[in-house]
């Protein structure tokens, strides 16, 4: 059976940058589904010519390994285009019958919307109207890239749309940060070892800090985020995934409605944010920016802190953080665990002793380092503290493939696991609503610092600080 | 006040190898305890000044460090030698009168008794009888190295004959295995870190393997090694070391009492030894050594399972083993942790996973390795086994000192910690004794083996390997 890939917004940045690279590495690999067509959809007039030179160029530019010329002549003739507008009813209907012709015989659809956020009601609907949900001839299943609303309300609306013509099981809302490999190797570390799992609760663990820090500032895309802010662009989404992953209890199988499940009661069960836990900044100079309104206070910098009640957490803090215009590019998580519960030896340099931490990087950097107490040589008794890590790359042949290869083979193998359930939405919407409707103004930090002090200080009330990224 | 260290049987291989270099060694890093004097005991004819020369070769040759001249300057001057017989009493007298007349006034003192096994009693003894373990003018300490005993039996008339005179706190029984740093840090690892502690039990561990290996063979020790064998030679004492360091309860304090109870309390917790559970082996050649005795039946390898009856430990088996002429030199601990009790994952490689082990070595490698499973990169759900380690020296300037540099301060300061105590002495006869007065012939294995098949065999029966060295 025929595979087609659809992708809506062919003409945009995301296809020649990400989508079409990925597809091509797996092709490369070989395991690219067989019979696979690649359809780019959107407004501009190319000829399949032209699309299939652009893309070449953005693999050339994009992947990794570049073009292996063997495998482009492969890939080259499962790339076509169709022009058409997403607003209009009647281009469906000829993208259909373009995409009869292209597949020959029945064939199993994804779609991709790689498309500005308010086509995504449109176009989901479009395709229900004309009959292209509709799997009798195959599955037919529908991408959905951030961001899934703007606020509680409008998720629901986007969600209840796209359940008018799709079901549950038919939709795969991505979150690129679930694409990678480190992302989903706080599952393997959890729940492939014996080691960790007895001691990953409140009777170990002080406080658990998640940190993604964008050494960039808004750049060209000021306009949109003016709009949205770090809470939304970041938060909603990211940030509470990775909460998700570290926190939540083992599910009984990895399958997608297990993991999800999971991930919903761990969401379920993050206390309502007191607003006093919240710190927002905006960096200086922000306001200024070619696009952003003047005046703005959307921020470009939070903090918070959560707790999650349930008997695994109770009580131990979480401090998530994320923000643009920081001192440098970083996305980790650290699990702090207590002091020893005695201390029997007299050490003499406490002050060089630091509580075990776990810390999994994410991105750049990429593996995990564990810090523990150990003696001074040639002392009687004083302990330091130092440390062990392990390099995902350092250990591993090739570079770590992007997060967007694994997402869209997973897509049109119909592995969900990786993607964002309508539950998982809509909770973790209601616990950012409060916040993205009616905060306060941010306080102004220093590009190149990271954030206003009032972040240092949500954590030093409890004698904490952010670890040092 | 002076404080004298007296080496009897200074002649002797150790004191220039050893012990005079350790000194030197805390010279040179400015932890001699002020107005030190240290005399040479032994029958041959040396003067002063030979000795100083005998020691400076020493120095020189078996010190990392080297000789510095103005260290050695300052060092030769405390050096001192004294003619006389181990076994004539009033050689004893003569050796009180050289010491004061050294001492000049009322003086500590360490007698360190580094002397063929037959001397230690004959030596405390005379001690005692003229006096000198009085310490109504400064402490009296006395030192004493392995065996202490060679079965329980002449253990406990050695510890009543050295009782009669000495009280158990002026002595000092040296295990030089308790002197490394690596062993050190096994205390520090469990106890000064929270993140161990909790797994480290019967619901997570599933095995405890120690390992020493030797790649010599008997060589010139021949004569008394036949009298001895690998159970008196190695497992009375340094096995059984570290047996109590890795699975002893957290002492209240790291006091010498407190420390030393903990270990007695373990080692009163190891079931008897069920003698289907000891494998004996005799390399190749050995009944052929000169010195030996044909058909000689002393064991040069042995490994055994032992059971810990607490409520930590209990089923959990400990596997140890040491030999002579093994594949390499290498002292290690394998704490071997229970499989995940669910694996949510459908992992094709299984033969790739391991479960968490936590490796200590203690030499010739110094450090500690963690394997753990990990996501296999670009596949959807593999695992496989991969590590981290922390290597001492790397993290370490200098290289670890010499475990006696170690033992001779602490005995000087008075800290036992690092010392046996009587009952640990005898408690560990207790379980080497019915091994040691009957055992079967031992099975004869190669030389560069792991030992004779029977030792695999042992583990095999559940189902477990000895890890890799």
């Amino acid at each position: 059976m025929v595979n087609t890939i659809v992708i809506f917004g062919a003409s945009g940045d995301l296809t020649a940058r990400k989508l079409v690279p990925a597809l091509y590495n797996l092709m490369r690999k070989g395991r690219l589904p067989a019979n696979t067509r690649i359809v780019g959809f959107a407004r501009r007039s190319y000829t399949h010519e032209d699309f299939r030179k652009l893309m070449r160029d953005g693999v050339a530019k994009f992947s990794e390994s570049g073009i292996d010329e063997q495998v482009w002549a492969g890939f080259e003739p499962l790339l076509f285009y169709v022009r058409g507008e997403l607003d209009k009813a009647e281009d469906y209907t000829m993208l259909d019958g373009a995409l009869r012709k292209i597949e020959g015989s029945a064939a199993n659809r994804t779609y991709y919307l790689s498309t500005a956020p308010e086509y995504y009601t449109p176009a989901a609907q479009a395709l229900g109207k004309v009959g292209m949900a509709n799997e009798t001839e195959g599955f037919r299943r529908l991408v959905i890239e951030k961001p899934f609303g703007r606020d509680l309300a409008s998720a629901m609306v986007l969600n209840d749309a796209v359940h008018a013509h799709w079901a549950e099981q038919q939709l795969y809302r991505i979150d690129h940060y679930l694409g990678k490999e480190t992302a989903q190797n706080i599952l393997f570390f959890r729940f492939a070892n014996a080691l960790f799992e007895p001691v990953w609760n409140r009777n170990t663990i002080a406080n658990v800090q998640i940190s993604v820090a964008e050494s960039v500032d808004v750049g060209h895309r000021a306009g949109y985020y003016d709009t949205s802010g770090v809470l939304r662009d970041m938060f909603q989404n990211h940030l509470l995934q990775l909460l998700s992953l570290v926190a939540m209890e083992p599910p009984y199988s990895f399958n997608a409605d297990a993991v999800r499940t999971e991930k919903v009661k761990l969401l379920s069960a993050v206390r309502a944010i007191d607003t006093d836990d919240v710190v927002l900044g905006q960096y200086r100079g922000y306001a200024e920016t070619p696009g952003v309104t003047p005046n703005s206070t959307t921020p470009t910098f939070a903090a918070m802190r959560l707790f999650v009640d349930n008997w695994r957490w109770r009580g131990v803090p979480f401090y998530i953080r994320c923000g643009k215009a920081m001192p440098k590019k970083a996305s980790e998580i650290t699990v702090q665990f207590h002091e020893p519960p005695h201390t029997m030896f007299t050490t003499v340099n406490v002050a060089r002793m630091r509580p075990n931490a776990i810390r999994m990087f994410i991105a750049p950097k990429e593996g995990i380092n564990l810090t523990f107490a150990s003696k001074v040589p040639d002392t009687t008794q004083e302990a330091r503290t130092v440390s062990m890590s392990f390099d995902f790359n350092e250990q591993n042949g090739e570079r770590l493939p992007e997060a967007y290869e694994r997402l869209l083979l997973d897509a049109m193998l119909g592995d969900a696991s990786l993607f964002i359930r309508s539950d998982e939405i809509q909770r973790a919407w209601e616990l950012m609503d409060p916040l993205v409707q009616n905060h306060t103004a941010p306080t102004v930090y220093e590009q190149g610092s990271w954030g206003p002090s009032e972040s240092t200080a949500l954590l030093k009330r409890e004698g904490v600080t952010w670890i040092q990224m």
